[in-house]
């Protein structure tokens, strides 16, 4: 009966979309929406009696879909963990804690297993994340490891992916267009960078670059209700990338998994912030573009000032 | 290379066995000891500086290992949320917060992936869970949910696997043997009963049964460094367990996927347990042994004394 009921007639995911079903979800959850924050944000955002606002945020990462077995065990632990720790870091908050659900497809070897654990362990040290439990099952798909970080963040320096307001300056940190060149294994969270970004430069909403700077921006924009403007040649792309024609750049500035943050600011907030951010987090920050009112949606500007389509995003789904 | 240098020369699971596996990666992960428990309770254990001590628990269940599609996505989702809210039960404690990782493979309906939550939003709004977030991705696998909850407990109520000391009465909520014939998927998890215990009858430890009466009663009693004896004739079972011969009869009130509470309590304080338990929490509790001191190892005691071997446990990779 399973697999007639499950496909009987009715709307398919791809109709509707990774972020159309998870728009139902939301609706359908009740129970969620006595949360500071639930689904529709990098990370659940929870009341804690006792002081910081806890985070909560859940990612999995499958074999074939987020990375390659042999792209060797350490490195795909590490992101497992890494993709999590990404989205702490959007909220301007502090990770603290990871369990980890491991699902095994038959025939691994226990050293294997191991090292993705040494891969994740690794990063956890750096990041002060304690790694504390979790799960193991036999899995009939590829490797998976399902990975949910707890965390906290001061309740007045959370980031929230609906702050933006006209008139705010459009930031992102690093250079983008090499996720898929080996870095989406291999980034490093803005775990600090987030917390800078939040205490002391008082940016006003942050998303993490993970489905891709056009589809991240959109997403960020919806939330907060406003339209954006992003400038074409102020996008800051890595060698490779700024040597690609048009389309090839776009499809690689806006690829997914980047990881980098992208948030808003105040104008005048903006000088201090562009000037200051670097040398304190050792890291590149490029003002991109401007946040408008709603009506002026979303739209890019060419070099010459002449506006292009927004490129498309990437659905999980489609 | 990935297959070849997962399977190259070394220890398979199958000879290292799931707990061997756990013990290997909890030794490796040094980053969890700051945790007041990290692996190996029902729930890690975390300072919050607030108040109550964090719980938080991950249980991943996957279609073909778990459940099977024809059971329909309500209890498939149901189950999915309970195994996770019977691990806080087992701690004491109470349950808030719910984030699902959803593996989806292709060809799946809307309304059948609804349905999944429509099912965790039912329980979750029963046990006071607000359900805020979690993600969903394609899967090369069967449907895969990946649950962790977040939950709550007093610091001095806290249900641990190692409280268990020479003498005490080990118990059970509930009858068992029927695990296999559905209550797997629709049982309740039994956290007010978890809070009860350690609220308000002083019991010493806890676990629940997920992979049965004498591989969990095992795992507790390591965890004390305690012995214990079981009394076969003791045993809560159901009525059609009950009528079961002797080996069918250990297999079935033995399996997994029970999910009641094994406990135990001091001596002193079990006949006041024995006879208030039940009325206040509407459930019933055997005592079904005692725990011995570790040289005594884990014995079983048939109908007429004769002490019986210890049956084997489920292990997943075996």
């Amino acid at each position: 009966m399973g697999n007639e009921k499950r496909k009987r007639a009715g709307r398919s995911l791809g109709e509707l979309g990774e972020f159309g079903l998870i728009e139902e979800i939301s609706r359908l959850l009740e129970s969620g929406k006595k949360a500071v924050r639930g689904i529709g944000d990098d990370a659940a955002v929870l009341e804690n009696p006792g002081g910081d606002y806890l985070l909560l945020a859940a990612d999995a990462v499958e074999e074939g879909v987020h990375f390659r077995l042999s792209q060797g065990p350490r490195r795909i632990g590490r992101k497992a963990l890494a993709v999590n720790l990404s989205d702490i870091a959007a909220m301007g908050g502090q990770a603290q804690w990871a369990l980890v659900c491991l699902g095994l497809p038959a025939g691994f070897e226990v050293e294997f297993v191991l090292d993705l654990y040494r891969g994740m362990e690794e990063l956890a040290g750096a990041a002060g994340v304690g790694i504390v439990g979790g799960d193991t099952w036999r899995t009939g798909g590829g490797l998976t490891l399902a990975v949910t970080v707890l965390g906290q963040v001061s309740k007045d320096r959370c980031l929230f992916r609906d702050g933006a307001r006209e008139g705010d300056v459009v930031c992102v940190t690093g250079s983008l267009g090499d996720a898929a060149l080996g870095k989406h294994l291999d980034f490093e969270p803005r775990l600090a960078a987030g917390r800078l970004l939040a205490e002391r430069f008082g940016v006003r909403a942050a998303i993490d670059l993970s489905d891709g700077l056009f589809a991240d921006l959109q997403k960020l924009c919806s939330a907060s209700g406003v339209g954006a403007e992003i400038r074409l040649g102020d996008i800051p792309a890595t060698a490779r990338a700024a040597a690609l024609p048009g389309a090839a750049f776009l499809e690689a500035v806006g690829g997914g998994e980047e990881f980098e943050l992208l948030f808003t600011v105040a104008a005048a907030a903006a000088p201090r912030l562009l000037e200051e951010f670097p040398p304190a987090a050792g890291i590149e920050v490029s003002a991109i573009g401007t946040i408008l009112r709603p009506e002026a949606g979303l739209s890019l500007r060419g070099l010459k000032g002449e506006k292009l389509p927004w490129p498309p995003g990437y659905d999980h789904f489609c």
